[in-house]
C-alpha cells in the first residue's frame, strides 16, 4: 500500500491553504478556475482519496457501492470491477457488480434499487440511460461516477482519450497496406451513438481511407453480434481488408466468424478491438486492440467515489488514455 | 417463458395433495421418505418454482440476490451470474455479484452484509469458509444456496457429479497413450479440499495410472497459479506426458506457460481443464475440459432459493451432472 495522502499533501503541492482545497472538494464556496486547476492537478498528481469510513457511518448509508455494467460476461468489466474492489476495501466498502444486458429498463431499475438500499455509492458503464434518469440520485445526494465514452450531464465521468490510440491503430492498418476499412460498432441506440466509430471516420482520411456508411455494421456488443456482423461484411461485393470492433467481445464473435469461413486473419481480412479484455490476448491469432486500461479505470472512478463521499459536490471528468497494442491480428 | 407450473401440478405428478406437497417444502409437519422423494422428483421434472415476489414484500426484504463467487473474472461464474439472475428475473430480484478473492475474511465480510441488509438471499460458491459460517445467515432466516464440490452442512447444495466425465477423460488420456498424469489441484486449505483431484486418484488405477503426490501440484485458482504449477512439473526429472486442471483458469496459466516453454500441447504433454469456461472454447489448442454446467447450475440455484423464500424448510441437494468435451489438447 501507498503512503495516505492528506488534504495538507495536496495544499502544499498545489501551493494554496487546505480550506481552498476543501472548497475546490465540496464545491462550498467559489474557486478561482486556476486555482481549481492547480488542485485538481495536485489531487490528480498525488492520487489523493478521502477517508470515508467515519463518513458512511455518520450518513447512516450501507457498505454496498454497486458497479452496474451492460455485461458482466466481459472480461474488462470483471477486470474493472476487481481494481475497484481493490481500491475501496481499504475504506471498508464491498464492490457488489450488476448486469444490466445494455437495456434501459434494467439500468434504470438497478438504480432504483440503489438508492432505496441507501447504497454508499454507484460507478456505471450506462448504455441506453439518459441523462435524466441520473436525477433521483443526485436528489437522494447518492455518489455517483460513470464510466463511459460519452457525457451523462454533471455526472463524475471516466471517460477514454482514444484519439492517440485510433491513429496509431491506422498507420498500422495503413502500413500493412490495408485500405478498405470497415467497423462492427455499437448499436445507434445507445447512448451518444458509437464514439469510438466516430474517432475512426474522423482519423481515416487522414490516412487515405475513408469509412463508408455501408461497410459500417451497427448491433449489441456481443460476440453473437461481432460473428453476425463479420458473416455481414464477408458477404458484401467489395469485402473490406480491415475490420475495426467495438469492443473485443464483438472481435472474438468476428474471429469465430472467420474461422467457420476460413477466412484467415491477417492474411485476408486484418481485425483490430478494443479495450485489451483478458479475451484479446488469449484467442489465436492474438488480438491487436486499443487498450482502454480497466485497472486504471477502476483506480480513478474509486477516486472520484470517495471525493464524493468526502463531500465534493462539483462535478469532475477524467481522461484515461488509451493505448495502441499491436499483436498478431494486423 | 414455459408456462407457470402451479403446486397443484406438483401434487398431481406425485400423485399426492397439495397439502403434502407443502409439507415438504416448508418441512412444517413429517412426510414419509418415498412420498418426498416423490415430490422432490415432481418438483424435479416440471421445474417448479414458487411466486415470491408477494412473500418477499410482507418479509420487508430487499429485491437483491447476492451471488458470493471466489473469482469474478472466471466466466465460468460471469455465466453461472447471466443464468441465475436470467431465472429470478420474473420474480422482480436482481443479482449482486461480489468477489471474496478466495479469501474466507472477506467471505464473512460479504455474508454479514446480506444479513444487515436483508438481501432476499444468498447463492454462494464459499472457497474457505467453515459450515460455523453461516450460522448467521440461517439464524436469521435468510434462503442460503451454496454451489459447491462440499457439503457446508444443512444448507441447500447445489454439486457437481463429475464421476462419468473424469472417467471418460481418463479413458481418452489412456487412448492417447499417455501413462504419467499430474494435477495442479486447488490449495491444500480450502474447505473440503479438492474433491476433483480426490476423484481422479480414486479412478487412476482403473486406467494402469497412478497421480503420485510429487505429481500435484496444490495453488490458488488463478492463472498465475497455473502458470507456476505447469513451470514446475515440467522441471521434474520424469515429466507427466498429461496435466489436469483444477479449473479452466488454472488451464489457461498452464497453456501460457506451455508456450512459454515452447512445449507442445498436446504433442508433448496433454492438458484436461474443468469447468467448460467460455476461456476453454477460446484458447489454441482448444481445451479439452470436464464440463460444469454453469447456466443449469444458475438455474439450479435459482429453483433450491424461490422454494426456501416460499417456505421450504428442509435443505436439499441437487447433483448436476458434469460431461467430458474432447477438444484439442488431449
Amino acid at each position: 500500500m501507498r503512503e495516505r495522502v492528506t488534504m495538507a499533501d495536496v495544499a502544499r503541492a498545489a501551493g494554496v491553504s487546505s480550506a481552498t482545497v476543501s472548497y475546490v472538494l465540496s464545491g462550498k464556496r467559489p474557486v478561482a478556475p486556476e486555482t481549481r486547476a492547480a488542485v485538481e492537478a495536485a489531487i490528480e498528481e498525488l492520487s489523493f482519496t478521502v477517508n470515508v469510513t467515519a463518513r458512511s457511518l455518520r450518513t447512516g448509508r450501507s457498505s454496498l457501492v454497486a458497479l452496474i455494467v451492460p455485461d458482466i460476461a466481459n472480461p474488462f468489466f470483471a477486470q474493472l470491477a476487481a481494481s475497484l474492489q481493490e481500491e475501496l476495501r481499504g475504506l471498508g466498502l464491498h464492490v457488489v457488480v450488476c448486469s444490466t444486458r445494455a437495456r434501459r429498463d434494467e439500468e434504470r431499475a438497478l438504480l432504483a434499487e440503489a438508492v432505496q438500499q441507501r447504497f454508499a455509492g454507484v460507478v456505471i458503464t450506462p448504455f441506453r440511460l439518459k441523462p435524466e434518469d441520473f436525477k433521483p440520485l443526485v436528489d437522494a445526494g447518492m455518489p455517483v461516477v460513470v464510466s463511459a465514452d460519452v457525457s451523462f450531464g454533471p455526472i463524475d465521468l471516466v471517460t477514454p482519450d482514444a484519439r492517440v490510440a485510433t491513429r496509431r491503430a491506422l498507420e498500422r492498418v495503413a502500413a500493412a497496406q490495408r485500405r478498405r476499412i470497415a467497423m462492427i460498432a455499437g448499436p445507434r441506440d445507445a447512448t451518444g451513438g458509437d464514439p469510438r466509430l466516430k474517432h475512426l471516420r474522423a482519423l481515416a482520411p487522414r490516412f487515405g481511407m475513408s469509412l463508408p456508411h455501408e461497410l459500417v455494421i451497427r448491433g449489441e456488443h456481443t460476440r453473437e453480434a461481432g460473428a453476425a456482423g463479420f458473416g455481414e461484411l464477408m458477404n458484401r461485393r467489395h469485402r473490406p481488408d480491415a475490420v475495426f470492433c467495438g469492443n473485443d467481445v464483438i472481435a472474438v464473435g468476428a474471429l469465430d466468424k472467420a474461422h467457420e469461413l476460413g477466412i484467415d486473419v491477417p492474411g485476408d481480412v486484418a481485425l483490430i478491438g478494443h479495450d485489451d479484455a483478458s479475451f484479446a490476448s488469449l484467442v489465436r491469432p492474438r488480438l491487436t486492440t486499443i487498450r482502454y486500461p480497466a485497472a486504471e479505470v477502476g483506480r480513478v472512478a474509486a477516486r472520484l467515489l470517495t471525493e464524493r463521499l468526502d463531500g465534493r459536490t462539483v462535478h469532475r471528468t477524467v481522461h484515461v488514455e488509451a493505448e495502441f497494442v499491436a499483436r498478431a491480428s494486423v
